[in-house]
């Protein structure tokens, strides 16, 4: 089987050494903007160099691998080499995540296959265990830590005590952000994976834009601090539910509260954790190294042997894809909120008062040893309640002239 | 498609259950023995009862699923299966273990297929993840807790103190143990399932026979305390690795310390862990329930979904399978040692004796207050030792006379 190579960054390379070794693979083509910077020796002379999609095209290579990311000009081109007869194996979780139904759809009416591991916890086979070892289950619920960059940040902060700034920055230098950390941080990263995961696992189409992020740029050290009183460490979470009879999908990526003993807690540096539930298997994690070259190849290179060998044709007859009724990111949980207050008396009675009015009970309030009265940390953990009752307390509360900081609430994961 | 079902347990009516609702799917045949006992009301009245494995077979199913267990009669029915045209899915690893290099060759030779997901780790997608989503990779290690009967009971020890009689009766109360629960405890189930695991990962053909199991029954409630003591825990732990320059497999179940922050340390109750690590991907972590019925009907229906989908292909492109030059056990490791003697001086100075003529370093001497002199438990750790040569010393000390229980000895991994 003749493959082309769109992109040779490193994931890129890392594809390409393991393509090499493969009997019955053929690396014709490597594409790349400014391809001649990136010519290396250690793939056969016959491989064809080029900056030109056409040219990749024309030769009619039985699978088109994508690595170069982005929406654009990746999708235009996985569209052509569907039209031009060739199967595809993508890593691009944001082309997926916006246009995987319309992909997909095309890719099935062509007869062609597009494959998509690698675009959802790089190594971790998550997307075939969960379509072919999980088909006989009936999946209620996907949740996990999808990104690799957000939970090194918390786990250094957790381990080593380190604020956010310097948890990113050591991110930074040892290569697990970005410059521009936003997608990251912010969770859009992650939220492309988690509609992916929706679609593989509940049927359910949403659109990326639909799911509420929350960005983790808010923890502090001191959350850190009052997260281990609690018995709990903080965690990105992404989960996605689904509520059969009524047709109603909850799905959020958001900074959490997760309980030491919960998996999610587990998850270290820059792991990922995906953790199906079904109704007859109950919880199955999948964990490992969800980005980096060498993890995101193997799963590149096992869609593009499942492929070459026959062996990736279960989804065709999988249930089809429907958007949800309703998507929502609330549900009832128990809250940690954190204030930072120039201090004075009459503030916990402000914030009791706004709560009890939205029938909302306190669980505890927590203070460590005072440091600085202009910049006093301190906690109160709700017992279960509705997000928009707490949305209407916390909008009343944030009015008021005592806060140093807005204040944070995170829900706490049972 | 037409399935035959051999077996109506557990396993067998949750499989049926979930077999009734697919659609495509056509369920002729339930076999048992005494099969007017198993009759429900729930499977349609076009559902052949027998309790003749030629009527089954006669019908020509398309698709035969095996949940009777254990090697005969389920061998030669399967064998039947194959040779009338059936495709196979069977949940057998004690079969597997032992004769699947024979069956699959002879399946493979019919061109039929021979699924068996649910013969390790039950509702967990780890050999559809290994074959298909890590082909990829180069694997040279599988690892795992593969027995959730073990593994109930030592983390029952571990968290409410109980002594190994008392975990072994509450896990048998919950159903968690056998009657006769000999191949869990003494890992002969778990070594079944790493033989399979070494066949799919390492293509390496393992004798189950040729595998060293040890039993967890020597662990009492004292070793907990002194593995807390050290940052552990203990685990029945079964391990596969390759050096594949030497061609040589080590491979063992046993009893292990396992550090606080393994994930082998973080499995709960009766759950599973798979552990593979791979030249490209790193460790990738398969976790979730291993046995019961419903995970374990999971496996089954997704294996016979995947073959009526014909999306099961990509194992006939699988590397051949070879048995290795050499099978051991021994592997240089730190090692814990635990001792109950009857108290009188030169204890230690005639063990620190015996291993310092073995070369051997100890790294720490524990004790905890002492309680009865008669019976005084006290442990000895080493630093990383030959296991040859610690046996040689453990042969020496087991015949002084001061024990009051047989040595224990445990490697502790790292």
């Amino acid at each position: 089987v003749n493959v082309a190579l769109l992109g040779f960054g490193t994931v890129g390379q890392a594809v390409a050494r393991i393509l090499r070794d493969q009997p019955g693979i053929t690396l014709t083509h490597v594409f790349n903007r400014h391809v001649a910077r990136k010519r290396v020796d250690w793939l056969p002379a016959s491989v064809a160099w080029t900056e030109s999609i056409d040219e990749v095209l024309a030769a009619r290579p039985g699978i088109l691998v994508e690595v170069i990311g982005g929406r654009e000009p990746a999708g235009t081109y996985i569209r052509h080499a569907l039209a031009a007869g060739c199967h595809v194996v993508t890593a691009n979780k944001q082309l997926l995540a916006y246009e995987g139904g319309a992909l997909l759809n095309e890719a099935a009416r062509l007869g062609r296959r597009l494959a998509f591991e690698a675009s959802v916890a790089g190594g971790i086979p998550v997307i075939r265990g969960i379509r072919e070892g999980l088909s006989g289950d009936q999946l209620v619920r996907v949740s996990g830590i999808l990104n690799g960059t957000c939970n090194y940040i918390l786990t250094r902060m957790e381990s080593a005590g380190l604020g956010f700034a310097a948890a990113l920055a050591e991110a930074r230098e040892r290569g697990f952000a970005e410059a521009d950390p936003t997608d990251d941080l912010d969770g859009y990263d992650a939220r492309a994976k988690l509609c992916i995961l929706a679609r593989v696992a509940l049927r359910r189409d949403l659109h990326p834009d639909a799911v509420s992020c929350r960005s983790i740029r808010p923890i502090t050290d001191v959350d850190f601090v009052y997260a281990k009183r609690l018995g709990c460490t903080i965690r990105q979470v992404s989960r996605v539910e689904l509520d059969e009879a009524r047709d109603l999908v909850t799905a959020f990526v958001q900074p959490a509260l997760v309980r030491d003993e919960s998996p999610l807690a587990r998850v270290q540096r820059n792991q990922n954790l995906v953790v199906t539930t079904g109704r007859a298997g109950g919880d199955t994690g999948f964990s490992g190294f969800g980005a980096g070259g060498g993890p995101t190849a193997v799963a590149v290179v096992s869609d593009v042997l499942a492929i070459a060998h026959g062996g990736h044709g279960a989804a065709s007859a999988a249930a089809p894809v429907a958007a949800p009724s309703r998507v929502t990111d609330r549900f009832p949980a128990p809250y940690y909120l954190r204030f930072v207050v120039h201090d004075r008396p009459g503030i916990v009675a402000a914030l009791a008062t706004e709560l009890a009015a939205q029938n909302i009970n306190i669980d505890a309030l927590l203070q460590e040893p005072a440091r600085d009265k202009d910049a006093l940390p301190f906690v109160v953990t709700l017992e279960e309640c509705d997000p928009e009752d707490l949305g209407r307390a916390l909008d009343r509360i944030a009015r008021m002239d005592f806060h140093k900081d807005p204040p944070l609430a995170m829900p706490v994961l049972g």
